[in-house]
This record gives structure tokens, C-alpha cells and sequence, in this order.
């Protein structure tokens, strides 16, 4: 069983992944990778993966078999696991539970080839629909505090495998940086009574330095203080704290203006690795006056690392308002 | 001039470097290796630095000229700079400030082929003493809150020359991570009227399960709750929250320690690359019962960053206990 472990001086809670564990030499090998006929997330593979939690797939065909065109399973590997209870307890001056929680892959598409800015328009849609229905479902499972939806694109972000897929986490906490903007928004709320991220929709809609994209229902920008370079943010014009309240006209909107600025960056930057991370509130926190889930997009262009997370301190080499302007010039 | 811009959010200053401003297509260059006869660190290449700042050099041997065995210059590519004024100021509801700071390069030998880990103890020993000087030195400029000390070592790690050399990195503001390590071990001394990293101390010496390495003076342990496999901090026995306060049998034992800990690694896993930070007090915080200096070094041993960045949220494949086992048993 995974365990999650609280540092004792800063209250960070860390999954240590046992059943994934790795020895010294395994670092160095970079994942194979499957063809099509080998892969497990092309259609005809189902049974290479746990089965099925929800897909959307043709009239007729049968789950685990081929139709389908976004498709949810278990991941094999999971950092955490979906049984069993929290039990916390204690060793010495340190505290730890078990690793409870739940770790879903996402496959974007049937397609090997495809990259997530490559799908159309209302596909793309499907998939924001895809999880939408997943946090709804995960969120009468009163275990968990928060749900994760990310996405690793590139080895050099992290992914292991080059099927375009997406990944959700569920867990008993909250993780540190969603409390920091949790806890942050309700203290600009506190002294300003306005949510802290419609004042930067509004204030860039108004001046556009920072202004990457915009349509009916979101502006995509590059935050006044970008810790990466090309660091890009989505956000709804109407506040919303809760992604699962998205409306059906929105979700239009969303797909288009991520496929928008996905397209612009391979153009930019050459097609770069990169993660996004849907921030969402926490589970048990609904209707916030103050929070408004948001996406962030970051490609993967420097190497420096441990410095930052050593100090939580960042150096970003490229202006924000450099960044935009690139984005917005790019022809796509 | 660089800007400090500060996140609306959760409050996080970044350093927006505008004098290395970088272009979409310069990211994927790699920076070309210096061979020893245009090494800018190399012995007879003194002019190719700004002038130096501090040196350990031979009696007789003049300033800028071969003779010195550490030498401090300044950044040539600084990520802060030195003159000027903070001017606070706003940009509609943001926050910025002049990215006022040193940023200095210590030349850790002359010798181009040397890895840290290779240098004898009593030049460590030297080192280390450069490191006091500089923190005695800068924390006399009451604008700088905080004196950072790192190293990124190998390309994977963020260096850009393989020349051995730390750096350091004076800033108007106190870094993130070192403001929240404050904040939480006050917490813990306000409740328990104990050193949290005292007590980490005692509890890793009885139970020696994450215990790597000991000496006089220091201890080397796999944190309980690692972010990353082989993540090793090294700690002083006796409290003490200033690294500058250190004694000279102290700096021998710490040099001992940090060698045999960088030997272990470059065993156990085959010369990785890495990053160390000294994590010391703020500059305006001395004497402090709750707080205590320590050295964290981060091998770079795995890829996944963008999750990481976007969460605070750690995955780790290594148990801290198995880590611990490989790297005591590593013959060196």
C-alpha cells in the first residue's frame, strides 16, 4: 500500500509511491515505447488495461472492446490505491496514513498518432465532458478532499507513454498549492470583497499585454508573474469556483480556446513537452465567493529544477508580455 | 533591470530576468561546452570574469591572476543586480519592485576536470569558509532579506559550465520555501518549546533507519517525507540557526560529511546530476530557538516536474528507508 507521509516543518503531504518503487539503476532507463499493435491504449488493446470505468463509445459496442472514442480506466500502476481506510497514525515525531485515493488514465482518443491540439473541435468537447463526469462521480466518495485532473505531454514532462492521454487523482488531502490559492483568494476577498482572479480577467481584458486569446466564455493569458517562461492560464470570464458547473455553451467555448493556445505553442515553440493542470476547489467547498478553478499550461523549455524546488523561488528568462506577444502573433 | 513581480494570489515573488531575456527558438540550444583553454573559470582565463571579489590565493599572487585556489566573482549574467533603488510600485492591482541583488559565482577549484566530490576535505573546508565570508559580507547591505547558496551540478541539474562552481543569489525578499520552513517550525516550538529539526535530530540517531551518514558534528538522513528518491539533508547536532555562526572544528566535520555523502551518490547512482541549497535563517533573524540550518541535496534522477510545479503535490518512487540502505552500504 502506498502511504502518505506529512513533512514535520512545512505540513507538505507526499505520496511515497512503494509499488511503483525503483531501484538505483532503473532511473537511467527511458520507458519503451509501444507501437500501435503493442500499445495499450489503442483500440483492439483493451484487455491490456484494467477495465473500463467510463467511456464514451458507439451505439452497439461493448465495454472493454473497440468504439469508443474517450475512454477512462484504472492506471495500472497507481500511486495510490482506490481501497481500504485512511488509518493515520503516528511513527515517533512523524505522521503518515495510507495511500487511499484513486489514479484513472484518461485516453483522449482512439487515434495513436493524435496529439490533444491535433483532435477537432467537439471532440475535444467530449473529453472536457469526460471530466466533468468523472469529478461528479468522484465526488460522492466523501474519502476524498481534492480531485486532479492533469496531463503530461512529451517524455521530457513526464509521460511515459506517447498515446495522448490525461490523468485524474483523487486524495485525502488537499494539495499544498491549492490551499496556498485557496487560502490566498479568501484574503483578497476579505479585504477587497471581489475574487481575486475576475479582478486579473478583468484588469487583462482591459490593458492586453497579457492577453494571449480570447472568446465568448474564457481568456487565455501569461500571468503577471509567470514562474515559467510561456506559462499560460485559462480562465472563465463568469466566476465559477466549481469546473463540474460548467454549462454546455462554455464547454464549446473551453475546447476551442485550449486547442486555440495549444496550436499556438507548437507553432512557437516547436511543438514542446508540456503539462496542464485543471485547478479546481477542494471537494467540500462549493459556491466560493472567492475561488475560480482555472487551467495552467506550462511547457517544458528550461531545466533548472531542484533550485526551485529547493527555495519555492523562481527565475523565468522570458517576459511575460515577450511570451504574449509571440502566442498571440503565431500563425495557426 | 531584472523585476521582482509578486503572484496576486498566493503572494509568491518571482524574478522575471529580462537581461537574459530569451527568444521561443533559444530554449532547445544547449549551451556549448568551454574546453579548459576558454573555460572562463579556468586559471589563466581570470579576465574573461567580471573582477573577482573575494580569492584563497598563494601570498604574492595578485588579484585577477592565477595563484587562488577559490574565487568569488560576480555573475556575468546576473539574475539581480546590485545598484539601484527597490522603487515598489504598482501595475493596476499588481505588485512589482526592482530586481535589486547580488548574484555571485564561486569557483569551487581551478581545476577544470574536479567534481566537488573529488576535492581533498581541507579544500572543502576552504569552500565552505568562502561561503561564511560572502553571507558575513552581503548580510551588512540591510537591503538584502535573504542570502541564498546553491549548486547546480550537470547539465540535467541547470548548469551551464561543468567547471565546478556553487553560486550565490542575495535577495530583497525572503524566499517562499525558507519563509513557510520559518513559519512551521515556530509553530512546532510554540507548541512543543522544541526544535522541530532537533527533534528530527534525536529521532533519526535512535532509530537509524533514515540515517546515511554521521560524524562529530553532523548527520546526513533521507527525509521522512522525501519529494524525490535520494533527496539527503545534512544537519548540524548542536541547534544553531545561523550557517555563519559555525566553528572551525564544525566546518571540518561538515566538509567530511558532505564529501562522504556526494561520494555515496556518485556510487549508488553513477555520477547524477544534482542540486544542493543551504537553507539558512533570514538575514534579519538571528538567534533564532526554532529555526535551524541545513543542507538539502536533490539528485536529478527523475523527469516528472510540471505536475509537481502545478501542485506542491510530490510523487516518490523511492521509500526514504531503502534510499538510506543503498546509500550507507555504497562502498567509496
Amino acid at each position: 500500500m502506498p502511504e502518505l507521509r506529512k513533512d514535520p516543518i512545512i505540513g507538505r503531504w507526499v505520496i511515497i509511491a512503494t509499488e511503483r518503487s525503483k531501484r538505483p539503476m532503473e532511473f537511467e532507463k527511458q520507458e519503451e515505447q509501444a507501437d500501435f499493435k503493442h500499445c495499450p491504449f489503442c483500440p483492439g488493446n483493451e484487455s491490456k488495461t484494467p477495465p473500463e470505468i467510463l467511456a464514451y463509445r458507439a451505439n452497439g459496442s461493448k465495454p472493454n472492446e473497440p468504439g469508443w472514442w474517450v475512454r477512462v480506466v484504472p492506471n495500472k500502476y497507481p500511486a495510490l490505491q482506490i481501497e481500504g481506510a485512511l488509518n493515520r497514525t503516528g511513527e515517533g515525531m512523524y505522521d503518515k496514513m495510507n495511500g487511499l485515493g484513486a489514479h484513472e488514465v484518461i485516453i483522449e482518443t482512439p487515434d495513436h498518432a493524435k496529439s490533444l491540439a491535433q483532435l477537432e473541435n467537439n471532440h475535444i468537447e467530449e473529453l472536457l465532458w469526460v471530466y466533468r463526469d468523472r469529478i461528479v462521480d468522484l465526488k460522492k466518495d466523501s474519502r476524498f478532499e481534492y480531485i486532479l485532473i492533469f496531463k503530461n505531454h512529451g517524455f521530457s514532462a513526464g509521460a511515459t507513454l506517447l498515446h495522448s492521454h490525461s490523468q485524474l487523482i483523487a486524495t485525502p488531502i488537499i494539495p499544498k498549492r491549492v490551499n496556498e490559492e485557496v487560502a490566498g483568494s479568501k484574503k483578497y476577498y476579505d479585504y477587497k470583497e471581489r475574487c481575486v482572479y475576475c479582478d486579473i480577467v478583468k484588469q487583462e481584458i482591459s490593458s492586453k499585454v497579457r492577453l494571449v486569446s480570447e472568446n465568448d466564455a474564457h481568456i487565455a493569458i501569461a500571468p503577471f508573474a509567470s514562474r515559467f517562461p510561456f506559462e499560460t492560464w485559462i480562465m472563465p470570464k463568469k466566476h465559477s469556483c466549481c469546473f463540474e458547473d460548467i454549462q454546455k455553451k462554455e464547454v464549446t467555448s473551453l475546447a476551442a480556446i485550449l486547442k486555440d493556445i495549444l496550436l499556438r505553442m507548437d507553432k512557437v515553440l516547436v511543438n514542446p513537452a508540456y503539462n496542464f493542470i485543471l485547478h479546481n476547489s477542494p471537494c467540500n467547498m462549493n459556491n466560493l465567493p472567492y475561488y475560480h478553478w482555472h487551467i495552467e499550461i506550462i511547457p517544458k523549455l528550461t531545466k533548472v529544477a531542484g533550485f526551485e524546488w529547493g527555495t519555492g523561488f523562481h527565475i523565468n528568462p522570458t517576459l511575460p508580455e515577450d511570451a504574449t506577444k509571440y502566442l498571440r502573433e503565431a500563425e495557426i
